[in-house]
């Protein structure tokens, strides 16, 4: 290229004024050729830049490309590129407690002065203390009471208005920062990735329904409607004239392990190709999703990185990989290594 | 323009040849216009051919102008641009039976001889001697045990291909087509028209989601994952190794009246901007999508003729429209009337 431009410029001289006017036009064509579309075409060459090249990233990528490619056998149809994603652990971090038990402990706190009769009763009074362990020794029983507590008694406008409110301010115990800013950068590029290939890409979590909704779209790219979760009933009321659904306390629907087949199922009513978790929570998902004819992919997002992240899988009670990770290996599926796969995990540390 | 054509060609004679040639040109491209492009515009021009113009026809024309135009007050972002449709009635005809009727009627007919027990029980010794009203007379109950006879104890997927068997084969006992062939042209119009505005269009139908999603998209454009209606619960099983959804003969939700506002609430995430019903089963979802802040859009279909349909409102069983009707004229709704609105009714009867 430089030899060229040299070997053009020295010839110059001699020439016919029209030829050099010619010569030099396509001359600085092909230097902006190099200096923009050449770039350009570099980088829209990696939609992954935050993911090392290595078996994760080139099974993406492989499987993208066969199910987009109209002359191959495993092509799919726009209409059936249906990807599902867990969230807790899969988008955004989830350690040492899942964000939304954090959200309800601050309700809790910020509700106390109204329910003195908390002081003295479990899971309440152990939570009030600061004591999350023993409140969850409770169980399933005390988290329900938990939940109902600090996520029931309200209109649906008004609980989103909580939850927007609560992640514009609330900040991480450990990272002090906000929860929104502890997302995946190699999983925004991921769902970007599979958008710009007209996939619909869902999000499939335990989490509540609503408690995700709010920000989603702003930070996933995701809209409401493609959101499912967890719930609780509402009841359809009026007030003053006005329609509004109140959030009764009591489960509607829980949205994980078994129940995320059934959710994706009766949100979306059809098989996606893709599913994308870390924990035995998402197992089910990624059998159903695997158990379809065609092109199927299947991932597990391994936490391996005690220093950028959080290290945990089969003894973990936050986001536990246990059977998930043997049946991954056994099948073949795509297991992320976070430290060697990812060298970048949130995006503020974007280079 | 024949007057001038007229012209032109007297003048021609006198004039030189390449102003000749030039008005020949001109001539010809007004003749193409007025013979392609002219009309090619008067169609494009009219979403809604198979509207009568009118009221009815003027105020959807004026509110999806008004939600898209950029510079207007009441402009409308296209992500919340969501519109819901009722399905029995006002998509496609539900008289004198809503289609799942016929279906679960068919079915327990061929179930039958595994049944023997059925001959002296009702609901079903009734229905099997042709009796509909009497199997209909022990309301809800009645009506639950035939919908678990009939819709439960299979595999989603075994459901799915018995419901696209009888869709394909099945007619309608007095106009002896094809139930998908019943479906209101006007409304398909309307479809198209809203989702070429980038609206989302969504059904919200008191009738079994399962039922609707293998035929909604190739009928009326609407993906799977945009229905919402009735559902039963399902169980996540292990099928010689292969994971399935049993349908199970239990109610999971009633997508029907209070219920409307709760399915699109939980389905979509976001207040719809238009609805459109046709019975006091919609009157919620009306009531719901009006509430909201900024233009609002409601309709409801009244069934007027009794000559190209059927008439019936205030006192039918299926699809009755009492206090709709009486709330849509006092909120200044807009109702289509079927005999004066609409040009067509179904697809076959288009000009």
């Amino acid at each position: 290229m430089f030899k060229w431009l040299l070997a053009t410029a020295k010839g110059e001289a001699k020439m016919h004024t029209a030829t050099r006017k010619h010569i030099l036009f396509n001359t600085l064509i092909l230097v902006f050729y190099w200096l923009f579309a050449g770039h350009a075409l570099a980088e829209t060459n990696d939609p992954l830049p935050s993911w090392n090249a290595g078996k994760s990233k080139q099974s993406i990528i492989e499987f993208v490309t066969k199910v987009t490619d109209k002359s191959a056998a495993d092509f799919v149809a726009p209409a059936e590129r249906i990807a599902v994603f867990d969230n807790d652990g899969t988008l955004w971090a989830e350690q040492p407690m899942y964000a939304q038990l954090f959200f309800a402990l601050d309700r809790l706190k910020a509700l106390a002065p109204q329910h003195p009769e908390w002081q003295d009763k479990e899971p309440f009074a152990s939570l009030l203390k600061g004591d999350i362990e023993s409140a969850l020794a409770g169980g399933e029983n005390a988290a329900l009471d938990i939940i109902m507590a600090t996520h029931a008694g309200m209109t649906t406008a008004e609980f989103e208005q909580i939850v927007t409110t609560w992640l514009s301010t609330a900040r991480h115990p450990s990272t002090k920062r906000l929860y929104t800013e502890m997302v995946y950068q190699p999983m925004l590029e991921l769902l970007s990735y599979l958008r710009a290939s007209d996939f619909k890409t869902f999000i499939i979590s335990g989490g509540g329904i609503e408690f995700m909704r709010p920000w989603t779209e702003a930070v996933y790219g995701i809209p409401p409607e493609q959101v499912v979760g967890s719930s609780i009933k509402t009841t359809f009321e009026m007030q003053n004239g006005q329609p509004v659904l109140m959030r009764l306390p009591a489960i509607n629907f829980i949205d994980d392990k078994d129940g995320k087949p059934m959710g994706i199922h009766q949100h979306i009513g059809r098989r996606p190709i893709a599913a994308f978790g870390n924990s035995d929570g998402d197992l089910q998902m990624l059998q159903w999703t695997t158990a379809g004819e065609g092109a199927r992919f299947a991932l597990y997002v391994h936490h391996t990185d005690a220093k950028r992240e959080w290290a945990y899988d089969r003894k973990s009670n936050i986001g536990g990989l246990d059977k998930g990770l043997d049946e991954a290996r056994a099948k073949n599926w795509t297991i992320v290594d976070m430290q060697k796969d990812w060298n970048v995990i949130y995006p503020h540390e974007k280079r």
